[in-house]
């Protein structure tokens, strides 16, 4: 069997962790292509994972990753969308940090007309999860305002830019002034740096006491009642990280007077139909904008694979201004 | 000025504080007609408005009443889809106990053919809540499970049937078994009696460990760490009612690896142009079935207007099954 060098986690703990080894070199199953790749990203999940935390989904690759760049080199059975030499970036269920990895043909979308192929490693999971939670899940339409907290997170910088396209007014909070500029050139409208100012008081006042219509939220427990105090009537909370905890306190009676809703949501624990769906979506949506020159990935750093670490220390410090990727 | 009989409410309290007199009747503005009452239906709001915690929105009616049957007998300018004379039921913001009502004319609906004027007072407030929170808020669709606490209230009666018409499964909790065997013959397949049986347990036995993909709830804070327990993946949680208290923990770690969302709405605080969608697309997809036969209101009683208060007893004793109407 051939071998390949990969990112190992042999025993969870902090960023040493990461260990470069020599592994198999996967074989696509049917329905599945294998990706030499070029760039992989780099997410929050992939910290929580060599932590312990986030155990990879029953099936998929042990080592971290969630996305990736790169050139397809092999195809399995039933197959026939793709072909060999083919540039792509792909939505991972885990393996990235690697020489190879094994995506299903229906997550992996074309590397989008002037953007290298490096760059697209960035796409991915930032374009699927804000455009399945912002759109998909909150239907954001335009005239609403969106909230974004860590707006210069990767995800946050696509969230700016996509919530700009819809026409949406976007909110943000960062910790930073620099963050902040660069939410602003991005197309944020509404900067808020939480360290100093109340988002909640800030959002209000810049829209005439309306409040967020839809709140893509990273934080969880220690955000909630203030995320609800921000929310708009009809208004859309989606949690997608519990940064500040698990478990808190919900008002169902101002849930209920402002007709609202409390969403949570993962893309990684989704099954393959559902991420098909999206990655469809994020295709026929997404993808024309990039090409258009009107969306582009936020890149803060790339650093060789083995590493690894390095890139993870940089996401735990949280200085970084949209993603870190990672070059076999 | 013309006079009419409506029940006002001088001071909140206990059923006596619905009091009849003599008030001026209304005149319809722009966009609205008048009703000559038949039948009102009696709501839960109406108790909680009776005991001074639902004040009427501004621009309401002062008096109670949130859906009526009748006769069109005046129109304000600008209406042309009523004529004097047109048999209607109606959504209200209020004003419902009494000889004539003021409704906008898009909250009107016409006689379902097969129904009786009196009867269809029954319909709106039901028929509105069950299809924008079941099905336009969260997306019941064939072959999901669908469990509806308070089944055999009247709520509970419209849901059940209407679950069923969309070849949903129906799981319901009620407090005995007479009120379940009402639920069983209208298309309940999973009967729970609360008081002696664990619901999280019984939906899940009954579904192998599915769960319920959306739950019709009236509890509020006293049933959210169930309700959460209950929900399948991506499952809805719709909070309509807050019966066993307003405020409770959430714990959005399970909540997000479900992938699920909690709703809370009202019907009598959504904007006119929000109810007029709602009337609409209940005459679209609800009014068919009334005329096809394939649902019915369930009505439990008729008082007359003057003993209102009787009808609040029997509401707040719990022991009815479907809807109580008051004759003015």
């Amino acid at each position: 069997m051939d071998a390949m060098r990969a990112i190992t986690i042999p025993e969870p703990g902090g960023p040493e962790a990461l260990v470069l080894a020599d592994v198999p070199t996967p074989e696509p199953g049917p329905g599945e292509v294998r990706i030499r790749v070029v760039a992989a990203g780099v997410n929050r999940a992939d910290v929580m994972q060599r932590r312990g935390f986030y155990p990879p989904p029953p099936g998929a690759s042990p080592y971290p990753g969630l996305e990736v760049s790169g050139v397809v080199d092999a195809l399995g059975a039933g197959v026939t969308q793709w072909s060999a030499g083919d540039q792509v970036c792909a939505l991972l269920t885990g393996g990235g940090y690697a020489e190879n990895v094994i995506a299903p043909a229906a997550q992996c979308l074309p590397i989008p007309t002037g953007v290298s192929v490096t760059d697209a490693a960035a796409l991915p999971e930032v374009a699927c999860t804000v455009w399945s939670n912002v759109f998909m899940t909150a239907n954001l339409t335009a005239g609403e305002v969106l909230l974004v907290h860590g707006g210069s997170s990767g995800i946050g910088t696509m969230a700016i830019q996509l919530g700009r396209e819809a026409g949406a007014r976007v909110a943000v909070t960062a910790s930073s002034r620099t963050k902040l500029d660069v939410c602003r050139d991005l197309g944020a409208e509404i900067l808020i740096d939480y360290r100093t100012e109340d988002f909640v008081e800030r959002v209000r006042a810049a829209t005439n006491g309306h409040g967020a219509d839809v709140i893509l939220d990273n934080m969880g427990a220690k955000y909630l009642a203030r995320n609800l105090d921000a929310l708009a009537l009809d208004g859309r909370l989606v949690v997608i990280g519990l940064q500040g905890g698990v478990s808190a306190e919900l008002n169902l009676s101002l849930l209920l007077s402002k007709r609202a809703a409390v969403h949570a949501t993962s893309l990684r624990s989704r099954p393959l139909t559902q991420k098909a769906a999206i990655v469809a979506a994020v295709r026929e949506h997404v993808w024309p904008l990039l090409e258009a020159g009107r969306l582009r990935p936020v890149i803060h750093a790339a650093y060789p694979l083995a590493r690894a670490a390095e890139a993870h220390q940089e996401m735990e410090a949280s200085g970084h201004i949209g993603k870190l990727l990672l070059h076999p």
